[in-house]
């Protein structure tokens, strides 16, 4: 996110001050049992020119998912705005991505927007989902003293743009995690009754640990060592102490960080078979983020998260 | 919109199947009370380069607005979606308008997105609004018989771009009318409950009109003479069939149009003060338009209707 991001969003936060807003400090706004979020994907940022279109329209539908997964929602309905060009071939491969994730996670897409753009305008795609919520867990909730837990692996997306920037042909598992997140909404639903903090780690954990931190007003301690790492992950990169660094920052990953009371062990509940659950750290009193291994305190990188920068197509 | 607009939209419908989306042939989905709608403005297609922010923030709200007002929908909230360039002063001045409109017509801004895009990138903005309604008319239950109402003036805005077009400092109301469309809402709302069928005027009276008869499975009458002219725009390009003509398929308007049964006179409802209501012609059997006016029938126009395409900013 660059520093005119945070400008404007400091500006929006004045005019937000709907109690349904939640402060913009959530990802959501929240009216009855309604929970409603609202993510754009755009050619350059959040894709490449090259990327297959289908996995666009997957990824702008799993991104959304995302953040009602981190709410406890279950997917109801979404409108969609899409920017289109001349050629048709982009779009109806991009829908039939869109159709795929709608159908896999029950959401019904029921209106929205299209505008013709002119050939050389990179594609900006919207999606506003909606999912009804029980018990809607905010990023502000966590205390000292909770513990915080993982869902998902951390650092596969962030290397397979990597590979792709490299080479726009490179394929696997790396390149899947970057195309095709998949939301955690079975999980989300299940840890959101207990949870007293919960988000989901787009930006990168480091720098998502510190949002959920600075809204609970409390710090965190960090094993880096309890970072969890795909086996594709340790294959290209390994674990060391760079490399989980690097996890831990890398963005697009969108896992789930959850704060839980102490006493609660969501190993204990019956989530889905394969789910990777990591208890990484606990908050603390005062701000912050402390980082550690079984080396020692780590110092914290200058770059938390990743930034939405454009890339070249 | 273009002809792989039409495509798109066709192949959207296939995946649109829940009764919330009314086949994407209503502007809105409904999901209980709750009626929602998502339309964006893009650079060079909605609005010029040269236009003050301030309007084009006002333009986002308000033309979504437009579409609650078209349902009677009461406005609630929305979520906005923003791309954002270096140039911060654009972006602050963009939000007072946007601030502007949300303030004027009760709607809280509760959620979003922002995404930082290179320079040379047209600008997207998105907004979804979310209303709460009542009696939700549809553009499909119009029947043979009933009478079209207009709420409004047509073909200021159309006007208004035309002379900016020309000299992109040009002012005046037809220019306003271009960047400060005004959402119908309190009529909108009063006329919901006895409308059989009611849309909002965005894209041509006869576009538009022609698409609540498709929708309706009916034909429609249309006096051209009765169709409503500003003072301003009389002044400008005058009255006589080829002006009519032209505002009667300009878009970027925003009014109102109803179908109410034939005995009913909404004229002698409590309408707001300076409402501009006309009785512009009836429903029929068949299908497609018949237009008239006093010198008798007129050709129906090549195009219906205004097709957003990218201009030079």
């Amino acid at each position: 996110m660059a520093s005119n991001e945070f400008a404007f969003i400091d500006r929006l936060r004045l005019l937000a001050t709907d109690e349904a807003a939640r402060g913009l400090d959530d990802d959501v706004a929240v009216i009855g049992e309604l929970v409603l979020t609202h993510d754009m994907v755009a050619e350059g940022v959040h894709f490449l020119a090259s990327d297959p279109p289908a996995s666009v329209g997957w990824k702008l539908v799993a991104v959304n998912l995302s953040d009602l997964a981190a709410k406890g929602a279950e997917p109801l309905a979404a409108l969609m705005g899409v920017t289109l060009r001349q050629d048709d071939e982009w779009a109806e491969k991009f829908l039939e991505g869109v159709a795929a994730a709608c159908e896999a996670y029950g959401l019904a897409l029921v209106g929205g927007d299209t505008i013709a753009l002119p050939p050389d305008a990179p594609r900006v795609l919207g999606l506003t989902a909606i999912g009804r919520g029980g018990d809607v867990p905010s990023r502000s909730g966590g205390k000292a003293g909770d513990v915080l837990w993982l869902v998902g692996t951390l650092g596969d997306a962030a290397a397979g743009l990597e590979l792709l920037l490299d080479d726009r042909e490179a394929e696997g598992p790396l390149v899947e995690a970057y195309r095709r997140p998949v939301p955690q909404l079975a999980v989300g639903s299940m840890l959101a009754p207990y949870a007293t903090a919960m988000m989901d780690v787009s930006d990168g954990l480091l720098l998502d640990a510190l949002r959920l931190c600075t809204a609970s007003k409390c710090g965190a301690t960090i094993d880096l060592d309890a970072v969890p790492l795909s086996r594709a992950y340790v294959a290209e990169r390994g674990s060391d102490r760079r490399n989980r660094l690097r996890a831990a920052t890398g963005g697009d990953d969108y896992a789930l960080l959850a704060a839980l009371p102490s006493g609660l062990d969501p190993l204990g509940l019956s989530l889905p078979s394969g789910t990777i659950l990591a208890c990484i750290g606990t908050l603390t009193d005062g701000e912050g983020l402390k980082l550690f291994d079984a080396k020692g305190e780590v110092p914290l990188p200058e770059q938390l998260g990743y930034e939405h920068r454009a890339q070249n197509g």
